[in-house]
């Protein structure tokens, strides 16, 4: 897996810092994660290709969430594209998008499928072979899910020494990557974990953006690798924190410690504060791996 | 007049281009005209202070001439701003707006007041004392309209010396200002001319984008001091142009030309094209006074 962050500040675009958009790849696909205004422009200047992009998940309907898709959705249509294009939103989206397309009598010449998502429990809103992504429901002002990707368990690997010592037919390989016991052609059964070893661990990725202190969340995110969570604030202006249902760093990091993740991403920063590594410094008074979000920095776990 | 083009570039925001936006300042009013995505970032980079704009002009509702007025309208709002927005646009936008603050359960603290434009033949959109701004009905694919500013003459100017020879009143030196002969302290008519100046010429600013090559605009922007005239091709591409509703250089300087305008300004230009040089030697086959519009640009007149 590999996490490019775009954006990761909140409220509005300024001159050198972005509102909230990630691009996570994972097992081939390219997600891309809300859509901040000038998020086109950020993914130019990643290097994302345009046209991998084939499933956007949209965490809430604030513009610094998702200002920057109708722009996207209309570039894809002037670069030629023909793939589909899904896109994973509260519902409404369809409506403002269509409603602008309409205004400029200009319609995209891929299919776009939008999935409007009103369930406030948690769902599997995609799910292939190897990848599950579902929703994190969150406590914002409006109704807002995060997002949890998840490798799927991949088969055993074959050990190919003891597969070969065994005298396994090849015709058996499949049986044994998917975990069963197989008979040798000397007629004798092999016990499976004598001949493979396990795949490697899946990993997953946890968004949460934006949302208030939850706990809720906690089962559901238990254990992923790496987590971002919003800290629009510092515990100094937790009073701002709750009226407006964001969280601190402080608060970011409890719920990472007592999810067990294997690391923690800030983000969603105020425009307030100027020197940053005091979030970082505050979350590790409750958790250690933390590090900061930044536009422009690529995670790869 | 100044005139600070943020954006003029076409289709799609990029790394290092914008789509259209300008700032005309214009007798103490900062007018925006066109809000491409990212032009609130642009406005920071051009040190444009965001609270004296009170009046928006869009020419059309392609995404590339406006989808950075949402993100602004709720910039605008985050920064606290208390004043009325006028924005004057084709019919829709308002809906749109709307229909975005209602998903994001997200109103404006200040009026946001909506001039939706339906009509085809030009219109006074916005008068005061010193400065009218009128439509320029243009031929796009969909309902557009340029926007001609102009200044109103100004008053004319006292004779100071002459003034006091001739023993006039001060209570007349309104009066004189307007034009009219007054009546000296000796009784006598005294000609207006005799004692005042001409006022200065009032400036005018022609703003076109996006059209096809249309001669009806001609009488509405004739002996403008500039004219900002689209120029999405050249010439070689002129059958690009005509289905598309856009323009080449060289009708763009034809326009100017014929309207006996000072100064052209091109812009819009198609990102097809490296050397942006080619569109003013072409537009100088017809016209000499042309300068290419570029983001940042800043023109006094």
């Amino acid at each position: 897996m590999k996490l490019n962050i775009l954006g990761c500040y909140s409220a509005t675009p300024r001159t050198f810092t972005n509102p909230t958009s990630q691009v996570l790849e994972i097992n081939n696909h390219i997600f891309l994660i809300d859509c901040g205004e000038g998020t086109q422009v950020q993914l130019r200047k990643n290097k994302i290709k345009f046209s991998r992009i084939k499933h956007i998940f949209i965490s809430h309907l604030h513009g610094d969430h998702f200002f920057g898709l109708v722009g996207l959705i209309s570039t894809f249509r002037l670069l030629g594209r023909d793939t589909e294009l899904h896109i994973y939103s509260p519902k409404g989206l369809k409506e403002v998008i269509t409603l602008q397309m309409k205004l400029a009598n200009s319609w995209t010449n891929y299919k776009l499928t939008f999935h409007e998502l009103t369930n406030k429990e948690s769902e599997i809103v995609f799910e292939d072979e190897k990848v599950e992504v579902r929703t994190i429901p969150l406590d914002h002002r409006i109704y807002t899910n995060g997002f949890l990707f998840k490798e799927k368990p991949g088969d055993r690997k074959l050990d190919m020494n003891a597969v070969l010592n065994e005298n396994i037919d090849v015709s058996y390989y499949r049986k044994l990557k998917q975990g069963a016991d197989v008979t040798n052609e000397a007629g004798e059964v092999v016990k499976n974990e004598t001949v493979t070893k396990a795949p490697n661990k899946p990993k997953s990725y946890a968004f949460c953006s934006d949302t208030a202190y939850k706990e809720d969340i906690i089962p559901l995110i238990k254990n992923v690798d790496v987590l971002y969570h919003e800290s629009t604030f510092l515990e100094k202006h937790a009073k701002l924190a709750a009226p407006t249902k964001h969280s601190t760093a402080k608060q970011a990091a409890s719920i990472a410690k007592q999810a067990n993740v294997g690391q923690l991403i800030l983000g969603h920063y105020s425009t307030r504060y100027d020197d940053l590594n005091v979030f970082k410094t505050e979350a590790q008074t409750i958790f250690d791996n933390v590090v900061l979000g930044d536009d422009g920095k690529v995670f790869e776990f």
